[in-house]
């Protein structure tokens, strides 16, 4: 099929051949006690990730159906609620809202910037609110929030905090019981190094007392019955068992390479690859402050379509990057560093990336730029 | 894994090698035109199963997602809907409509039995309902409904027509279009060969219409949103892709086997599980004149718990049957023929069953039962 593809987007990402093969293999019996034991795993497994002492429940959908399972559990129609608009995934969160009935309050952010703590504050006090939904890494733009702060100050208003960690959790650390998350939505896809098709919910105390008094129908959704069935090693509907026994796979690289390991690699790729793009004289398009450490978003150089380099950078070195979205189409490109990857992925990355800037007719040093991004990443 | 359990068990089902090929490749790019290419081939293989014009939107969900999917596009809150309980996914089906708002009358049929097209059609008679929900086939007890009769019923009464075929579509032949039936899903993990985590879904074009008009309340299972993207050649989310990897590879299986071919091969392990389980002295659970032949249902023997006879089977022969759902429970097995099976497969399961039974008091030949199996297989 595509194996000398290498996905460079910000999700879905390459699979380690290990996760490949466990998806592979014949499906396991999904209510039989083999694949109780496998669920059981990936919850601890989960847990050591979300840093949370409560369950994960790993869910059969995308990560969308993920936000859309913690929000029409917590929030009921008419509640008033917080959403970011900052790029597309934030905005998703405050549209499922809307079409659920809650009555959501927009934080206009400009794309490339995070929500000022202020901003937030500003609103909270003017209003109750039910909800904070927020996202921690806007993979559309390239932002990392600031999770802690903002947590924080929707804690001090009393509000729900739920939070979207589909492309950052596993990439950039989540402390969700410590930072007291009330929702924290994951994904396969991203720094699991999974193919796409599962995603994980974690809930606070408080949260589980909200889900009891849900008023938003959900059925497929319901975290109720999914945490009742994982009681009993089970999941409510028939799940995604290969998908599963890849997460068993793809959990034990992650905690064997160690989480702290593995964080630190993720620093050294958003290092490595904004250096890199720097040096050849272009300009970033995240806030420094907020840069991520799983994407890198980059302004296309005048005169030069990022369309134009995500289509020849995928025919001369099949490495596929991701052009911006919607408006930014055309203006900006997205590196996504997640999951599996090492120094001499993103260096190859780094290196076609500006040979193929170069050969679309801006001047710049390609080796250089694939010395600066090693000397980057080792730093 | 388990690379020696032979799982028959009303699905999931036996993945064939080639599928879990296709399923373990690496993730395809979502957003790229080969992906598009894999999409718009399983649309039209699977138009071809469903035997309907009308595009087959793929979900990422189990085919629980689906019937909410088909239910929450159609119908309303306070909407009057007929729902079948005659068993475990009959009964879902009407909940996931009272989950919603819909006003439910159930049909209370006895698990084995088929709703009698007059007790529809009275029921229909008597008030306006504005849908009839219904199972193809139950797997709970090994039913499968007369869906054209009952399909035909619900138009004269200008019903929409909701049809869960998770666990038929591909093994017993439903002429969607011809029998008008307005929303049709089925499920990976059945028929499909594929393990699970795929829902199916088609609408007719009276659905579509009621669609753009829907009330309830749903984001992830919007089908307007699935079919826009469709003709993008995408989905509007990140879907399971390795599984839609394997999904190609499962159609191209079942239209080389040729349509005709598998339903005939279904028909043949109906026969044969049957007669040889009555060869064995055994009663069998489900009206004969509805009995499924992706699933037989049997009555234990006197004084045998079904929960014994799939344990000891799944222990010494690693083959694994299903028990009886709630309160059938330890009173009948259930023997799953759907998707990958021949001849072999089927005569063996029939043969370690009697060997089985025979083990824990049963008065019985289990030579002889193959012998019946293979011949009524072949007849």
């Amino acid at each position: 099929m595509n194996d000398d593809v290498l996905l460079m987007i910000p999700g879905p990402t390459n699979v380690p051949t290990a996760v490949l093969e466990a998806i592979g293999q014949p499906t396991m019996y999904h209510r039989g006690p083999e694949f109780s034991a496998l669920l059981d795993k990936c919850n601890r497994g989960l847990r050591t990730v979300f840093q949370t002492s409560q369950d994960v429940l790993i869910l059969s959908s995308s990560g969308t159906g993920g936000v859309e399972a913690a929000i029409t559990n917590l929030v009921n129609p008419d509640d008033r609620v917080l959403a970011i608009r900052g790029g597309k995934f934030g905005e998703r969160m405050g549209e499922i809202a809307e079409r659920y009935g809650a009555l959501v309050t927009w934080v206009e952010v400009a794309p490339g910037k995070a929500a000022e703590p202020h901003q937030i504050a500003d609103l909270l006090a003017r209003r109750p609110f039910k909800a904070v939904l927020f996202v921690q890494n806007e993979t559309s733009t390239g932002v990392t929030q600031n999770v802690a702060t903002l947590a924080k100050i929707a804690h001090d208003y009393r509000c729900v905090t739920i939070l979207d960690c589909v492309s950052g959790m596993g990439g950039i650390p989540v402390k969700t019981d410590e930072w007291g998350i009330d929702a924290v939505v994951s994904g396969s896809q991203k720094a699991f190094m999974l193919p796409p098709g599962l995603a994980f919910v974690s809930l606070s105390e408080r949260a589980w007392e909200l889900a009891r008094t849900r008023k938003t129908p959900t059925y497929y959704f319901d975290l109720i019955e999914a945490r009742k069935s994982l009681e009993k090693g089970q999941t409510p509907w028939t799940p995604a068992v290969n998908l599963i026994q890849g997460l068993g796979a793809s959990l034990d690289l992650m905690l064997a390479e160690g989480m702290d390991h593995v964080y630190a690699r993720h620093a050294a790729a958003g290092r490595a690859v904004r250096r890199a793009m720097q040096s050849l004289g272009l300009r970033l398009f995240a806030d420094p402050a907020y840069a991520s450490n799983v994407v890198t978003s980059v302004h296309a150089p005048e005169g030069i379509s990022s369309t134009s380099l995500v289509k020849q950078l995928a025919d001369d070195a099949h490495i596929i990057i991701s052009n911006g979205q919607g408006e930014l189409k055309g203006r900006i490109f997205r590196i996504g560093h997640m999951g599996a990857f090492d120094e001499e992925t993103i260096t190859r990355t780094v290196e076609a990336v500006a040979r193929t800037l170069a050969l679309l007719g801006h001047a710049c040093d390609p080796t250089a730029a694939a010395t600066t991004c090693m000397e980057a990443y080792r730093q």
